[in-house]
């Protein structure tokens, strides 16, 4: 807990000096808000909640009849109004249609809040997760794009990171790969069958390609646009060779550079931005940028990921808003701070200090003791009750506490008190300031 | 949002350096481990949530027929296994025993998380709200009741309150009272009506009294304390005599005399304690110290309360858990906080330099200003597109932006920048170097 919030209020702090404002939404939504968003599976994952007192009563008589058949799936939407947030992106969406008359536009805002997802159908199981989204709607300005590039930057540097691949492409380039291939309309299809490209390999994406209906001279196209190596800038003057006739394309391809442009200018320490023309991730809502990251040193696969969409509120009935944004995945960024050891470089956020009890006179110093080092900021306990001292260092022990105060009757008499290092055993004998000090450093 | 989060950030960093560790609980609890739990009312508040896919063709026959009658009530248990979370108490005393063996006692931790409440059994209706919880298990130590008194005046202190009354009793005193009145058992009674005594006046409460048995020998006798005037040290000695014949009493009126003998060494500065012999917080489960906080200079009731009690684990079958807990209001912290003007001396959160977009030259030089303002620290923006001024103003103004910055030709020319007080009006001349100091001062 103390690890994730430490994650999570390092990327708060950032979102903030770029200008990114908190919000968040209530755990339920109306259950019409959120059934249909997400595909046929993601639908039965939802969960809902039962409206509060006589629900069968409220409900009409073709809901007795739904519950008299067993009809579940009929009889939901007459006992329940409400479902639990599935994600974070679709309560956006509806707020900003609820408020686009209050909102200021560009509106720019970050969120970290649980969502809920029903993990299997049949058991009661039930599953919780944090989702940790910043996201900016109401310009398609490249700027923004270029900035979260340099917040993606930022983050993962102050997480301690030693570095991240920040893949980069643009969806108007996979639809121009797609005109080259023959037709810009094969673009979903394209992007579903590369998106498995490291999982499948060449081969299976081929076969695939070819039963969606893509011909051989097509697929040839788009491996050789693929297979090109080279630099960011390399990449983008192979491609405005190879869009010469293709007008979607070349735009991706100017996206591509201006953006990466602007990244250039901001000088990024920890991601390194890289063009990859493969990269889709798969989501159709997707129009222009598209973002994705991994940390370096370990197969992990994506730590984050977004891009721009330039239609994300038309479904709730607000056309034409042009958006973009990143998500952070906090589970799997804790993980790899684990395997990395990133975590142990972290100023100890628990208890650093137990002061023991020998109540008596011990007692009274050791109050004052445990007064003046909360003062200064020493995250401090004095143990609760005058047990014995082995049972006190038992407590110390199992909790991490890394030091132990005794103050018994040598130290008493000589103003002092002994220190001893839970981890090494060591002990020392200091005055109070010594002590204070002694942390500080 | 960003000053609840100020709330809460502030009161996680006091918990943290008095030893309490932050935990959470999943929002969805099984409903068997709510219901029963808050009273009758309480159980038609909770929320409940349908058991993930065909959940009427798992339901029983009895489920069947149940749904056929309308019985709503009966139906709930065969078709929602999962409630969510209706307050921090229950879950957590949950977890306490879940997890007895992993836990090192006393435990301290702090939670602050959503409870959900149906506010109404007919409409759609739903309510989402925060609760901020400190509490320690484990240990009747006295010192720990003290430190929450510390905890909260270190909090209400941080927060900028000018003063706040604690207000402090004891269960065992109020149990002392009703068996000076005649008989201990007459203690629930005694609270539930004195509890009442702000809102409906002496004379009811007395009246009331009657209704429930009290005799009026006796009802003289608990208004004869209420009436004591004195100093917290004033009523120790009073109560002392009093309770001659209650040992109950005498333990209570100890247990206070050694807490608030700690309190003071704690030496409070924004919390004055205040030994008050009729609250008592209508709660049955408090078994010793009793916690209730007012801010001074408005009337606004309380703001904060809890108490020790000694069995809070016992329904989930561990008994002989003495535990001690606070809670902070924190929805009413921020009404008072708002009436008191204590927010308008926060650092400012949002956004507070805006450069505007002349795109060109100027945008290559904003873009550079941009990076070394946040680079320092300073939350800015760089207006993504190239607007007019004027409305790129009026954006900052609407969001509250305190100062905009334009780098126009003249300043190009000058290496310097035009810096704006979106208030005043007042426009200057600087260089970047001037406007970092500027900013830090």
């Amino acid at each position: 807990m103390a690890r994730r919030e430490f994650i999570f209020s390092t990327l708060k702090s950032i979102f903030r000096k770029y200008g990114y404002a908190p919000i968040e939404t209530p755990a339920m939504e109306r259950l019409s808000t959120l059934t249909g968003k997400y595909g046929e599976e993601g639908d039965r994952l939802i969960f809902r909640v039962l409206n509060n007192g006589d629900f069968l009563k409220d409900a009409n008589k073709a809901g007795f009849d739904y519950a008299a058949e067993r009809a579940s799936q009929k009889l939901i939407p007459l006992v329940s109004e409400k479902a639990m947030r599935y994600d974070l992106t679709v309560p956006f969406a509806r707020l900003v249609v609820t408020h686009q008359h209050e909102l200021v536009f560009p509106f720019r805002r970050y969120q970290v809040q649980p969502v809920w997802r029903g993990d299997s159908p049949q058991a009661g199981r039930y599953r919780e997760f944090y989702q940790c989204d910043c996201d900016v709607i109401g310009s398609n300005s490249l700027l923004l794009d270029a900035e979260l590039a340099a917040i993606y930057d930022e983050a993962f540097a102050a997480l301690g990171f030693p570095g991240v691949s920040l893949l980069l492409n643009n969806r108007k380039v996979l639809s121009g790969m797609a005109e080259v291939a023959g037709d810009a309309a094969w673009v979903t299809n394209i992007c579903m069958a590369i998106d498995k490209l490291d999982k499948i390999g060449e081969e299976k994406v081929r076969a695939e390609l070819a039963q969606r209906g893509v011909p051989e001279s097509g697929i040839t196209q788009v491996f050789d646009i693929l297979a090109f190596q080279g630099s960011n800038a390399e990449k983008l003057a192979f491609l405005k060779e190879k869009f010469a006739s293709s007008e979607i394309g070349r735009k991706g391809v100017a996206e591509m550079e201006e953006m990466l442009g602007i990244v250039d200018q901001f000088g990024l320490t920890c991601a390194e931005p890289i063009f990859d023309l493969s990269l889709a991730r798969g989501l159709d809502y997707y129009t222009g940028t598209i973002y994705e990251v991994k940390a370096k040193g370990i197969q992990f696969g994506s730590i984050g990921g977004g891009g721009r969409y330039d239609n994300l509120t038309g479904i709730f009935g607000l056309p034409n808003m042009s958006g973009v944004g990143i998500s952070f995945g906090a589970d799997r960024i804790y993980d790899v701070m684990e395997k990395l050891n990133l975590f142990s470089d972290l100023s100890q956020t628990g208890t650093r200090v137990l002061i023991t009890n020998l109540g008596g006179e011990s007692f009274t110093a050791s109050l004052q003791l445990l007064t003046r080092l909360r003062k200064v900021g020493v995250a401090t306990e004095l143990f609760p009750d005058q047990d014995k001292l082995g049972k006190q260092f038992r407590y110390a022990d199992r909790k991490g506490i890394a030091f132990a105060v005794v103050i018994g009757e040598t130290e008493l008499a000589e103003g002092k008190l002994n220190l001893k290092n839970m981890k090494t055993g060591e002990q020392q004998m200091l005055t109070a300031d010594q002590l204070i000090e002694f942390l500080n450093a």
